[in-house]
């Protein structure tokens, strides 16, 4: 009889136990970030990001404290720790280039590949990147690296329509689509290595 | 002590009932469509897609029965069984074209927004659409409707930096995200419908 009432409440506790862990990671898989932003966004003062204690001092004309789809795909980028590697076919937005300057200083691996055409239009980032150090690489193939991804720490991704340009931020209609799941994430993460390696310019033609 | 048995089997029971339904709701949520399609796709025959009797005939020289993005792209847009939202910048390729045709002569709900400008360029597919009776807007705004996303049945998405033209299928580096995950799939299908509605001709002044 006690083996039997050992055995049943055995049976009881490990399958509480299993349900309990179960639960902890359903928790901190429905964590995961996965959200999609759209655009144009509205234009607001985004100094906090660049100077934090200029949160209650700025005096710039733009509505302050606000949240908007900007603001919220510079905070996802400028959440890397260890790396983020930009993929863009055009970057000319400002406040996105400094984003990865402030990455930059803080010791982040940036690693940044364009197309090679619109790596050079007017007002393009990518000679301010380069000038700071970050490691570029453009495409140097005659079609459209058309590609607008990053990948942050190699588990967050950010993917979309959206050039990083002005126009595409403030006036276009764009989306953008941010998440950590894995199935989705990797492919881009294994996709940029092989678009990296493959515009190595110390071994190209 | 039968009480105590019939306690302790019963919770054996209920736990071991709730950890089965909780492996087959995993399983179910595992068999979600979550995928990445990688471009340029290799140029193969699609016939198959339009006439499944030309599997074994067709002659043409492109090569047959292999799988590339772009196949998957046309199965998993041919997947509509009742509805397809598309929202695409430039639509030009003539393949993406004859599968909404065929979706259209199925009874499938077809609607597709696209940018007024990029209507008009040579080669567009909008009029073709348009002549079979598929619902086609433009966005007549002075700024890029730049999306490149669709909705299958309000429950699968196809998004990413492809415009669907042959350059951007064939040449370019360019990506396609499918996912079946509801917390991306739903601000896609209610944007479509925001910007559907803004975009009703007869209420345009």
């Amino acid at each position: 009889m006690w083996t039997l009432k050992v055995v049943g409440l055995g049976a009881v506790a490990v399958s509480l136990s299993v349900e309990l862990l179960r639960l902890f990671i359903h928790f901190r898989a429905k964590r995961a970030i996965n959200k999609v932003l759209f655009f144009p966004s509205e234009v607001t003062c985004v100094e906090h990001f660049f100077s934090p204690l200029s949160t209650h001092s700025c005096l710039c004309p733009l509505p302050h404290g606000v949240e908007t789809s900007f603001s919220r795909l510079l905070h996802y980028i400028l959440s890397a720790s260890s790396s983020l590697n930009v993929c863009v076919f055009s970057f000319s937005e400002v406040n996105l280039s400094r984003a990865l300057l402030l990455l930059h200083s803080r010791g982040i691996t940036i690693r940044v590949l364009t197309d090679r055409d619109y790596s050079a239009i007017n007002g393009t980032q990518i000679g301010v990147l380069r000038k700071a150090g970050i490691c570029v690489r453009c495409d140097r193939t005659s079609v459209h690296m058309h590609h607008k991804f990053a990948v942050v720490d190699e588990q967050l991704l950010i993917t979309g329509s959206l050039n990083w340009t002005q126009t595409a931020v403030q006036r276009n209609k764009e989306n953008i689509l941010i998440t950590e799941d894995p199935e989705l994430v990797q492919p881009f993460v294994k996709e940029f290595q092989r678009l990296w390696l493959n515009n190595n310019p110390t071994q190209l033609n």
